[in-house]
């Protein structure tokens, strides 16, 4: 199944995409997806980041590629991670399929894509094993981590470099039944392939970071875990298009459009 | 004007703290604080967190005597923070004034306190002058940045050495008309008065880090800024009792509960 949220005219609703028609549901992600009666082309409506999470949780560093790569860039010895200690991202800097990534006017070039896997949680969780973790998740869909690397090198923390409004596109919509070990992402910039990997290739997979994670704190239904991604990234530049595609859910687009006030 | 969020029975509702009493409002923080003619006597009522934000910042190292302190625990030379970089802290780990601080049973002892002043902003804002700030601000809360020190200086991410659950007690409530430049801050534990300083001597001030933060990021109403802590901290053990009382506001108190599984 395939929940999205969206808007049409004035109005925000969660709705079940089947084919090219979304089935609104009542209520919210969380409230039993009982439809509504009301329909809409998808190509009509206007796909909103398909939840807005109490906590927004990220990996970071978790694919052995991308660590040698980071490290590399930094000009140090590739160290990788013991732990599943995960970071945060911002709620303010979310974005929806589509939308444009607004790049500020002082960005320098050094402004890159990261494709990867978002889980969305779906029950209250405190102390699950590895085998209990993926009963709390409700889904999977798609983010794209946008990082101005200057920023990231030099900021003491990485509050504008990664969490700049738009700077999280995330969606299209929220994809049920999937089994994590079989994911596989596709990240293009204007239909080249820039980069590919499949996710049960993470220094730390889901299960391992929800168990980890639900030793100190209480996931709640909403939240999300973005996973990292894997590789070298590249710059991408005004009027660029990042598609992200991972197998069973299908494909984040968002143009980059540069020069912001 | 002193606004809390509280629970009766199982309800829970906004209200004006007059004296000794809780007038309820209707709705919420941001629907106009309307009596519903209801009264409680506060101390009937059980405190909640005031304000559950969109995103929650943290200002971090933000008080030369502080940044001189915990530069010296690890080692290094001082090196005061050049731009107000803000940092970010979890949902999961708020609690409310009273409730019990669960530290986990593999803690180490290095379990301490960090009273600071929290900003509530309480309308949208971008690109705003320092001079426009406050404008922006709602009120102003308490907030203890409970932290475990051998988690801060060894994982790789700061998520349980200060986001376990109930690790950011924040409250009593929100206190509105009230200057920045004047409010003074008081730690006490087991009433001893273990550290205190003048907000006013922050490195980068209320209106420094929201027209920053607004260059690159939308502030919306609900969400949160702590402002840091001042000085050196001690550590805290089982059954001891952590007071932050900041003038104008009221007094944040906590006890440690040691060894939660």
């Amino acid at each position: 199944m395939l929940i999205c949220r969206f808007r049409t005219g004035d109005r925000e609703a969660y709705g079940i995409v089947d084919g090219d028609t979304v089935l609104e549901v009542q209520g919210g992600l969380f409230d039993g997806l009982k439809e509504s009666g009301n329909k809409y082309g998808l190509s009509s409506v206007k796909l909103l980041p398909p939840v807005v999470p109490p906590t927004f949780y990220a990996a970071g560093i978790n694919f052995p590629e991308h660590v040698t790569w980071a490290a590399q860039m930094r000009g140090e010895e590739p160290n990788l991670p013991k732990k599943a200690d995960v970071g945060y991202r911002a709620v303010n800097a979310l974005t929806g399929h589509g939308d444009p990534i607004m790049v500020p006017a002082d960005a320098t070039e050094e402004l890159q894509y990261e494709g990867e896997v978002v889980v969305v949680i779906g029950k209250e969780c405190r102390n699950v094993s590895q085998d209990e973790a993926l009963d709390y998740v409700l889904g999977y869909t798609i983010g794209n981590d946008v990082s101005e690397r200057y920023w990231q090198r030099n900021d003491r923390t990485m509050w504008r470099a990664k969490n700049t409004d738009t700077f999280k596109p995330m969606g299209p919509w929220i994809a049920t039944g999937l089994n994590p070990d079989e994911l596989h992402v596709t990240i293009q910039v204007n239909e080249r392939v820039v980069g590919e990997y499949d996710l049960n290739t993470a220094i730390f997979g889901v299960r391992e970071y929800i168990s980890d994670m639900s030793k100190y704190l209480t996931l709640v239904p909403g939240d999300i875990l973005w996973m990292g991604t894997d590789g070298a990234t590249e710059n991408m530049k005004d009027g660029d298009v990042c598609d992200i595609t991972v197998t069973g859910i299908g494909t984040l687009s968002n143009p980059v459009v540069w020069g912001q006030a």
